[in-house]
């Protein structure tokens, strides 16, 4: 990306004291691109309202009167309106004191990473799932174990105590429901794996409100020095944008996060707009009913065209089977749908979009059935 | 802070997994309280104006109507409008390519040490500094070196190159002007350091607008593989509540970023409420000569009150000195004026605020200066 105009533009990154584990790798991220249909990044497809966009102007606005200040380091006012949002939903009695937030929940795993693992510790998840575990992992110098799902994607709950017990993870990733896969994981095999595991289980519940399964901030009080479930306003929510994740966990571990956060790391913008935003949560999560029915209208549909749907739970589906993925991935990208090619042989994964915008995803699901699948069994 | 009704509430700290180096540490952070006289974090003690307020409140509008998007991940239109802040400020070119950004520069600070630095690696600053270069190192699992300035505070460049000569480290922090002493380092200095540095070098220029010494930037195309100028809005920018810290380098340096950053770290809104701020640029950096004037005042009535004064080229001043600095820390808060103890023994720093808050201040030391400092020669 240098030009010459730049100064220092006549190195590149081979001539700097790059850590040696960086060298070599690409960035992480899906491409940017701009196509009519955009369902690559499991984004709620609704837009604000136009009350919330008002709302999160407002508050903004008050809130710029003291920009010149810090924000409160602790986001108290914040954690205590995300608690109250949490018991609402999952029925769970949860407080401030078990709230914690960041800029994203990248950002949460990270500062559970930098608590929990870091060199010399491991953390496993079961996979595939959510690329950003091994890749945070990697980045607070916590050794990786991949420990792989069956060939259906399913979660096998023995293997995976067996693994648990060989590796001894400091951190357990368990994705309910899991990214790009779409499964929940059933409250009691979590308490299997919360018995098994000797360090922390982070439960990544980022598609939970999609989920008609319970959430696993019930068992917080039966686990609380093991278990940390972490969300975020980005999907359900539909405020990717605001980036916003947090976590619910004991006490304790929001005293182990005030160790390791970076002070002031939440703006005052960035709370301001999270309040906001979650003033509109019951107006907001009616659109999950919405794309769930969506869901199963796309699941439905492209199983009859002959594709192999994998069971979602979440406002996505793996599908397949493609000889090579990564040519249907562009085959739908030429015809303006933008999908998203997670690195599983044969899978791709699509987010669940507008009706129209679903609608455009099958008649080319379509097409291409009728060319691509043809081969097949 | 856990309560009976916090699920989880039952166990503290040492019940948990922590990492060996976390145990028995405090969270970092000046303490948050609410007094009449805030002299405490060195912001910018002037207010935002009514049209930049309004112009980040419409900003904010604008971009939260597609919050339900994941934002720009390389905030390209952000760092270009940095790119012709920095140019007209120092006087330098840089372009888009230089410029990298992140909420706050703690952020900037942990990805350059995530990059150079981590296990096995060391990171040297010159002390007494800005406390977060130690603290981000050892968070990074970086070993930290401290370097002692003399006992005026000022740099002892001879001995600078010895001790970078004798531990060749991997990163060198070196803050100018200086938090929290206020001396910024020439730039014949600094160049006798980036020539001895082995590594990376990361001149911190939190302060630098407030400095009529020449900005580190222009010396990028001279120490390419080498150089990183970190800075910030939250000081002469009145931006502390908006978290945008960002660097200059050379563009290798940025490609580094994109290998550590937590992808799309910086939100819609604050890359709005960045961007808004910046357009106000002219406007808020005309309260930098007001506050460089009242430092040059409250330092001279300092001097003349009998106290020791550090000369400053920033918005704050570490005056001394105390038989026990907390206890003179107490005393000043005792009559409404909160300053800082940045743990140097006999000393404390004060925030340059507005004129009357300065009087304030000086009040307070006055009479301070009437039964502490009696005793002394």
């Amino acid at each position: 990306m240098a030009t010459t105009e730049s100064p220092g533009g006549q190195i590149g990154l081979a001539d700097l004291p790059l850590r040696e584990n960086l060298r070599g790798k690409k960035p992480y991220g899906a491409p940017q691109l701009s196509v009519p249909v955009q369902l690559n990044t499991n984004e709620n497809p609704h837009p604000p309202s136009a009350a919330l966009v008002a709302d999160v102007a407002e508050a903004v606005r008050d809130a710029a009167a003291s920009l010149h200040r810090y924000p409160d380091r602790d986001a108290v006012a914040l954690r205590a309106e995300l608690a109250a949002y949490v018991t609402r939903q999952t029925g769970v009695p949860v407080t401030t004191d078990n709230l914690w937030a960041a800029n994203g929940s990248n950002e949460i795993l990270q500062q559970l990473l930098q608590a929990f693992g870091g060199p010399g510790r491991n953390a496993m998840g079961f996979t595939p799932s959510y690329s950003m575990h091994p890749i945070i992992s990697t980045g607070t110098q916590t050794t990786w174990v991949d420990s792989p799902r069956r060939a259906d994607f399913s979660l096998d709950i023995d293997a995976a105590v067996a693994e648990i017990r060989a590796h001894e993870p400091d951190v357990t990733f368990v994705t309910s429901p899991n990214n790009p896969t779409g499964h929940s994981i059933p409250i009691e095999d979590l308490k299997v794996l919360l018995a098994a595991a000797p360090g922390i289980v982070v439960v990544d519940e980022a598609y939970g409100e999609f989920s008609d399964a319970p959430s696993a901030v019930g068992l917080i009080s039966e686990f609380p020095s093991k278990l940390v479930v972490s969300r975020t306003m980005s999907k359900a929510f539909a405020f990717a944008g605001g980036r916003l994740g947090y976590l619910v966990a004991a006490p304790a571990v929001i005293d182990a996060m005030l160790l390791v956060r970076l002070p002031y790391h939440l703006s005052v913008v960035t709370q301001a707009a999270a309040r906001a935003a979650l003033r509109h949560a019951d107006e907001t999560l009616g659109s999950v009913a919405e794309l769930a029915r969506q869901r199963d209208r796309v699941a439905q549909k492209m199983s009859e065209l002959g594709f192999t749907v994998i069971p979602s739970d979440a406002n996505f589906l793996l599908f397949g089977t493609f000889a090579d993925q990564s040519v249907t991935w562009q085959h739908y990208l030429d015809q303006g749908v933008l999908i998203r090619d997670v690195g599983i042989a044969g899978y791709l994964r699509a987010t669940i979009g507008l009706a129209a915008e679903n609608d455009v995803f099958l008649e080319v699901s379509e097409r291409l059935a009728a060319t691509e699948l043809e081969g097949e069994a």
